[in-house]
């Protein structure tokens, strides 16, 4: 079995590869070769693996040179974000839509030599929701809630699980599109995305440094962690077409949390000191985007598949805590858990 | 106002630019150059306008010199049409995708040059709709309804509706989606698309000729005539955004027709000896591809911009002979009423 992953130098495409590497097989058959394209170079560490091979480059650039080998199945997670393609029209519709159908039309071409469909998994995004003036969107969005993206990168992400579906439908691939909902808590340090202070005001405050939170305590968001990201990945690779059921794309768990209920879980956890951190600081324009954003999210049919979101906001704290200390970094990132 | 019709030597288009030149203005302003541009030779009558522009090749070889013109409003009804698309992938992909997006561009970087966004109506088609098995179809398709193609004419429809809408939102056109229903009659011969019959038993009986109905007297199906067509596209283009609410396709008006309903009509308007000229010969391959279209359709939107279908289908037929009498092909396309 050859997986492609497109994007596998990134955060979750990274967790992915680590998970894949470390069970060895999917759907039953042995990961003989894991190829990961990113712009970026991968982690030295599933560098390191025999098995991984590395492409640095563009996606675009990549598939000529990709189009020689032959891959069973794909996670495509590659994706320029929400603020590059607003600041960058051109680069968002070259890296997300036009990237996807050269990649697409490779898998296609593979087919008509003679090869079985590749499974393919295309990472969509909560961001196709939105609410427009003739479409109120609903508190909760669902799997069967009418996309109505207001961002470039959503109409982007919504418009790729559609050729998902066609090249699907004509038997070019065997495709199954997820939507992500926002991961959290994610490691590193404050992005410029409206969405960053979500991992923020969590990461920081453990890691000694104070917070600011863009938005009042009752903003709600439909939260993830990484590790259920990763599982709804494989878990859509692995299912039947039955199971997974038509052709449309279908959302992943997700707590559906207040910013207070998150920082009342950041105490339960870590202590009054650690939540004292965070501080509020009302930015217009960042609540402005926020308030525009789905209050939540619920996911029949990844349910149906055996998918659920974590039981608590403290479980994705803790998770975050023992993946830290299962790090090289892990000093730095919870220093500020000491009392 | 130089207005540009893509597809202007189509059924539609044509009757579009005769609608557009015999009032002389939109919007209240003159029309001074109407651009016809198609892979087909306009219509005589047409050339001969001398407002008129003909331009004739594909839409993407017209772009690059269009590309020299300026434009402030656009109909987009150049299509490749369902059958097409699905015998030859790539010409759809390339006729409706790449063609719109060129087009988008070519107007993008006309308002990137200092001109007031142009007025750009794209006209989508009921195709956007059809049952998934996650999804099922309501008995009546809506504007809200959740788009799931089950062709690819129907996803290239759905997302050229999404890049209008984004392109839209950044400001490069002021775009409007409008959903074509099913339009008859059609003049002319029959054609190999699935949705033949339900011009055809009405227009060879017309003509004395025998029909072949392919599906059952109690198939329903949103139907709608050329005239309201084109008055539902001039409209939407003449509506202020406020008037067309936010930035999601609209469905045009439709009537609900059954199959029995369409030929009582037609005894009802030409008398029994015309209906009997249709006989009922099931063709499994049409009657499965019909029985996964929408039975039929309601329009909020479209009514609240004042627009409505015909009151009957027996307005629609007389339509249709009304359009025969007043040109030259009348006497054999009519002959058939005789008693």
């Amino acid at each position: 079995m050859r997986l492609l992953i497109t994007g596998g130098a990134g955060f979750v495409g990274s967790r992915l590869a680590r998970t894949l590497l470390s069970r060895g097989q999917i759907n039953g058959q042995t990961i003989s070769q894991l190829v990961l394209c990113d712009q970026f170079p991968a982690a030295p560490d599933l560098a390191a693996d025999p098995r991984v091979v590395v492409h640095t480059g563009t996606l675009l650039s990549q598939c000529a040179e990709l189009a020689h080998s032959h891959f069973d199945g794909v996670f495509h997670l590659a994706s320029a974000v929400s603020g590059e393609c607003e600041a960058d029209f051109d680069l968002g519709l070259r890296s997300n839509i036009d990237s996807t159908r050269v990649l697409l039309d490779m898998l296609r071409a593979q087919t008509a030599a003679g090869a079985a469909p590749a499974r393919f998994v295309f990472s969509s995004s909560v961001a196709v929701f939105g609410p427009d003036d003739a479409v109120p969107m609903p508190e909760l969005v669902s799997d069967t809630t009418l996309p109505t993206p207001q961002t470039s990168y959503g109409m982007h992400k919504h418009i790729c699980e559609h050729m998902v579906a066609d090249y699907t439908r004509k038997g070019y691939i065997d495709g199954r599109s997820a939507r992500l909902m926002t991961v959290a808590v994610r490691p590193g340090k404050p992005n410029g995305a409206a969405s960053s202070f979500f991992s923020g005001i969590i990461r920081e405050p453990l890691a000694g440094e104070k917070s600011v939170c863009p938005v009042s305590a009752d903003v709600s968001h439909p939260l993830t962690s990484p590790r259920a990201t990763v599982e709804g990945l494989i878990t859509v690779f692995e299912c039947s077409r039955q199971a997974y059921g038509g052709r449309t794309a279908l959302n992943l768990p997700a707590i559906n949390v207040t910013v207070g209920e998150m920082l009342q879980a950041l105490e339960n956890v870590a202590g009054r000191h650690v939540r004292e951190r965070v501080v509020f600081e009302r930015d217009e324009t960042i609540a402005g985007i926020v308030a525009r954003w789905p209050k939540g999210s619920v996911s029949p049919r990844a349910n149906a598949l055996g998918l659920f979101a974590e039981k608590s906001f403290e479980d994705i704290i803790r998770q975050y805590i023992a993946d830290c200390q299962a790090s090289p970094h892990a000093q730095e990132a919870l220093k500020g858990l000491a009392p």
